[in-house]
C-alpha cells in the first residue's frame, strides 16, 4: 500500500488528508486531519495576513508536517489557495512555514484550483458535457466541461468565508444584506461570457455545497448515506437559505448537516451558488464529495493517463469498493455474467421491460454483493448494503446507489422491499428490486460452489413456465443446480412464471 | 488462512459450516449452508427412519460433499446427533451417505454432544459455575459445570421436533397438550439428580433457544444486534409460550425471531425449556449463539490446550474481532494503555468511582475504536460501533457489548448519547459512557501520530484543575500535544474539572 498526503491551507480550514492505494486494485482516504484555523481572519481589503492567523497556520503545518514525518509519510503535496495566494504578505507566511516546519507549500494559482476541482469532478461524476462550480472560503471557481475536458475556467474572489465577512458581518443577516451579496455575485458573473443562461448539467464541489447537501438530504426520507451523487434542487437550496438567515451567524452551525465551525460563513457562501444558479438557469446541482484534495491525488494515481481521468467512473467506482473489501474478483464476475445472461434471457422472453440502465444496475450489484462477508459472514447481505450506502459510489446518483445496495440486501433472504428509498423512489422500484433480486438470488446459487462449474445459463419460455438451461463446464455441478431449484421463487413470483432448472 | 468444515446432521435441519482461522490471529465462521431435512419426520415410536426423509437426507449430504469437494476444503467432521443415533435403521442411512457421496459420518453420543455443548458455552460465555441447557431437535442435553469444567451431563429425548411430533402433532396447541408436554418434561427431569432447584447460572444453546432469544429481543427497545449475550427471563418466555399457542403451527414462523421453517416445531421446546426452569428454579437464562459446530471447531482450533478452553472468554473475543478487522496491535494497544492511565489517574484523584466492570469496558472499546476504519476512514467511530454490534462479543452480556460499541462510537465527535441502550440501560450509564468516551477521545489524540512518542501520562488534580502529564519517549510529541488539547473538553466536563496538558 503506497501512502499519499496532500495538505490544502484553504480560507476557511486547513487540511491534511491521507490516501492509500494499490496500484490496479484500490484507493482509499485512510487519514484525516483538519482545523479550522480561518488564516484569511481580518484579511479584508488590505489584502494582508493578519498576526494571529499567521501564527495558526504555521502551528498547523507544523502539525501536520510532523504527522507525515511520525507515520512516514514521504509523498506529500501542500497546496495554498486564494486566501494565501492573494494575500500581500504570502511570503512571509511561506517563509516562515518553511523554516519552522520543512513544508515546501505550492501557492496554486486560480485556473490550477479550477483544474484541480475539474479532476475532481470527472473523476467522480458522469458529467460529460456540462459546468462545474467549487466553492471555496476565498474564491469560487467556475467550469465549463465539453467531453470531460475543461474547455474554460475562471477562479472568482467569492468565498463563503469572503463573502459572508464583506456582506453578512453580523448576527443578523438582513434582507437587504442578502440582496447584496446577490448583486455582487451577479455582477461578477456577468463578465463570466461563458457562463450559460440556460442551464444544462451542473456539478458541485467543496466544503460549503457538501455541508448544504447534507442539510438538505437530512429534510428527506432517504437512507442514511453520503452526499456523493446527491441532487440538490434549487427550491431545497432556497429553503437553506431561510432556514440559515432565520438564525443568528453564531447559531447557524447547529443546523443538523452543517459543520458547527463553519456556520458562520456558510450564508454568503449559500446566496452566491443560489445567484450562480439562477443566472446560469440550472434548476439543481449534483454533489460530489471529490474536491481539490481528490483532484491533487487522482493527477498522481492516473500518472499513466493524460489528461489523468478514469475510462469510466462508474465502473472504476464498483471495481474500487469491491477491492477495498477484498472480494473474489472470479467469484463475483462469473455471478455478474449469469446475472445478465439472465436479465438479457428474460428481456428477450418478453418478460420484463427493464433498460440499460437496470442491466447496469444489476451489474454493480453483482460485483458488489458480497462485499458484507469482510464484515461477518452472517447477514452479510445487510452488511454489503450497508458498506455501499456508507462507503459512496461516484458517478451514481443517491437513488442508483440505494437500489444497488438493496439489490445486494436481497441477494439472499427476506422478501424485497423498497419502501427505505424514501423521497428517493420511483414509479416501477417495487418491481424493479424484485425483478433485480430474484435474477441475483438465482444466479449466485448457480456459483454456489464458487467454481464457475455452471458457466453459463441459456434462457427460454415455454408452455408458461420459464426454463433455465445450465450449461456445465465441469463434472460435477450438483450444488449449483440443487442450490438454484431453492432459490428460484423470488425470480418466478417477478415474472409470474413457474421457474424450471433444466439440468 | 486455514479452512474446517463441520458437517451437523440434526434432527430438525442438517448445516454445513465453514471455519476460517489463522493459528494464533483470529477465527470466524466464513460460509453456511442450511437446509431443512428434517430427517426425524415420521420417525414414531417405532424409532425407524422413513424413506422420504432418508431421501433427502443423502441427498443434502451429497450437496455437501460436493461443496466441500468444489470449494477446497479438507478437513470436513460430519456428525450425526439424536434422530440419527436413535435411528433402529441408521446403518441403512450411514451406509448410503458413505457410497454415495463418500462423507463418513460420526454419530456422536448424548454425552459427546453434551460435552461439545459445553465446550460450546464455557467458550463464550463466562460461566464458571452454572448450568447449560442445549434444547436439539431429537435430544436436549443438560449440563452441569464447575470451575470452567463439565462435571455431569445427561441427553434426554426432550427435543423440539420429538416433542412437537408426540403431543403437539395439530394445528392448534390446547392447554390440555401445554400440560402434558410440561409433565412429561418433568417427569424426566425427574430423574436428573443434580438438576437444581434454586437456580444458578443457566446458559442456553441450539437453535431453539436461539430463535427464542431473537423473538424476545424483537419486544425490547435495543438497538439491533445479535443473541450473543442476551438474557431471557422466564417471563419473557412466558409471554412467548402464549404467542406461539396463540397461533395456529403452520403460522408461527411468522412472529419475528422465529425462523419460518422452524414455526411448526418450536413450540414443544419452548415448552421444555421453560419446564426446566421451572424445575430448576432459573429465572433467567443466557444466550449464547455458539453450539454443537462451535464445540466441535474449538476441539480442533485450541487443539493445543486441554480441556480445549480459551483462558479468558472475554479477552480473546475482543482481540479476535480486532484481528478480524485487521487492527493495528501495537497503536490500540497504547491508546488502551494510556487510556486504563487516565482512568486509574482519574479514579485515584476521586474523579470518578466507576470500578473494574468500567476499566474492562474502556479497555475493550480500546482494542476495537478503529475496527471501522475497514469499512471507511469517514465516520469510522460510526462503523467500529456497527461492527461490534453486529459481529457479537461472546463473554459480554448484551448490555455490556452495547456500552461497548457506545464508547467505541463517541472516541470522536458527537456528543456521548446512551439512549440507544434502551430496555438494557442502567442508572447512571449516562455519565459512565460520557466519561469513558471521554478518556478513550484524549488517549487516543496523545497517540495521533501512532508512534508511541506519548509513553505515558500521569494524572493530577491540582487547584480544581485536572492536570495531565505526558512522560515524552521520543524527540517530538508535537503531534499528540496538539491533537490532545483539542480534545479535551468531552473530558473535562464529564470530571467537571477544567483539563491542562501540561507538556
Amino acid at each position: 500500500v503506497r501512502r499519499q498526503a496532500v495538505i490544502d491551507m484553504g480560507s476557511n480550514s486547513f487540511r491534511l488528508v491521507v490516501y492509500g492505494h494499490e496500484k490496479g486494485s484500490w484507493w482509499a482516504l485512510t487519514d484525516e486531519i483538519r482545523e479550522p484555523v480561518r488564516v484569511s481572519e481580518g484579511m479584508g481589503r488590505e489584502g494582508e495576513l493578519k498576526p494571529e492567523p499567521m501564527d495558526r497556520a504555521v502551528r498547523t503545518a507544523a502539525v501536520f508536517a510532523a504527522f507525515c514525518e511520525a507515520s512516514g509519510i514521504e509523498e506529500v503535496d501542500a497546496v495554498a489557495t486564494s486566501a494565501i495566494r492573494e494575500a500581500s504578505n504570502r511570503a512571509e507566511l511561506l517563509e516562515a512555514i518553511s523554516e519552522q516546519t520543512g513544508l515546501e507549500v505550492r501557492v496554486i494559482s486560480g485556473e490550477e484550483e479550477a483544474r484541480y476541482g475539474w479532476l475532481a469532478m470527472a473523476n467522480s461524476t458522469t458529467v460529460d458535457d456540462g459546468y462545474g462550480v467549487e466553492i471555496g472560503g476565498g474564491s469560487a471557481q467556475l467550469m465549463r466541461i465539453r467531453g470531460r475536458q475543461l474547455t474554460d475556467a475562471c477562479s472568482l474572489p467569492l468565498g463563503a468565508v469572503r463573502l459572508s465577512e464583506a456582506f453578512l458581518p453580523d448576527e443578523k443577516a438582513p434582507g437587504k444584506a442578502r440582496k447584496a451579496v446577490r448583486r455582487h455575485v451577479a455582477g461578477r458573473l456577468g463578465a463570466v461570457e461563458w457562463w450559460p443562461t440556460k442551464g444544462g448539467r451542473l456539478v458541485g464541489i467543496g466544503g460549503t455545497i457538501r455541508n448544504l447537501a447534507a442539510a438538505a438530504g437530512k429534510q428527506l426520507d432517504t437512507p442514511d448515506m453520503d452526499v456523493q451523487g446527491f441532487v440538490l434542487t434549487r427550491e431545497a437550496l432556497e429553503e437553506l437559505i431561510e432556514a440559515l438567515a432565520d438564525k443568528p451567524a453564531s447559531k447557524r452551525g447547529s443546523i443538523p448537516g452543517i459543520k458547527p465551525d463553519r456556520g458562520d460563513v456558510i450564508l454568503g457562501g449559500t446566496i452566491a451558488l443560489a445567484t450562480m444558479m439562477d443566472e446560469g438557469g440550472f434548476k439543481a446541482i449534483e454533489v460530489s464529495e471529490a474536491g481539490l484534495r481528490e483532484g491533487i491525488f487522482f493527477e498522481c494515481l492516473l500518472e499513466d493517463a493524460e489528461p489523468p481521468l478514469f475510462g469510466d467512473v462508474r465502473r472504476e467506482s464498483v471495481i474500487n469498493l469491491a477491492h477495498r473489501y477484498r472480494t473474489d474478483d472470479v467469484h463475483v464476475g462469473h455471478v455478474a455474467k449469469l446475472s445478465l445472461e439472465l436479465f438479457d434471457g428474460l428481456g428477450e422472453a418478453g418478460l420484463h421491460k427493464q433498460g440499460n440502465a437496470e442491466r447496469e444496475l444489476l451489474w454493480a450489484a453483482c460485483e458488489l454483493h458480497d462485499i458484507g462477508v469482510a464484515i461477518d459472514y452472517d447477514d452479510h447481505h445487510h452488511h454489503s448494503a450497508y458498506l455501499i450506502l456508507n462507503s459512496g459510489l461516484p458517478g451514481y446518483s443517491s437513488r442508483e446507489q440505494v437500489l444497488i445496495a438493496l439489490v445486494a440486501r436481497y441477494h439472499r433472504k427476506g422478501d424485497p422491499d423498497a419502501s427505505s428509498l424514501g423521497d428517493l423512489a420511483e414509479r416501477g422500484d417495487k418491481g424493479r428490486v424484485r425483478l433485480l433480486s430474484g435474477i441475483i438470488r438465482l444466479a449466485e446459487q448457480l456459483e454456489r460452489s464458487r467454481d464457475q462449474s455452471v458457466a453459463s445459463v441459456d434462457v427460454s419460455a415455454q408452455n408458461g413456465a420459464l426454463i433455465l438451461r445450465p450449461n456445465v463446464k465441469s463434472a460435477d455441478a450438483s450444488v449449483p443446480i440443487w442450490a438454484a431449484r431453492r432459490s428460484a421463487d423470488l425470480l418466478a413470483e417477478a415474472v409470474g412464471r413457474k421457474v424450471e432448472i433444466d439440468a
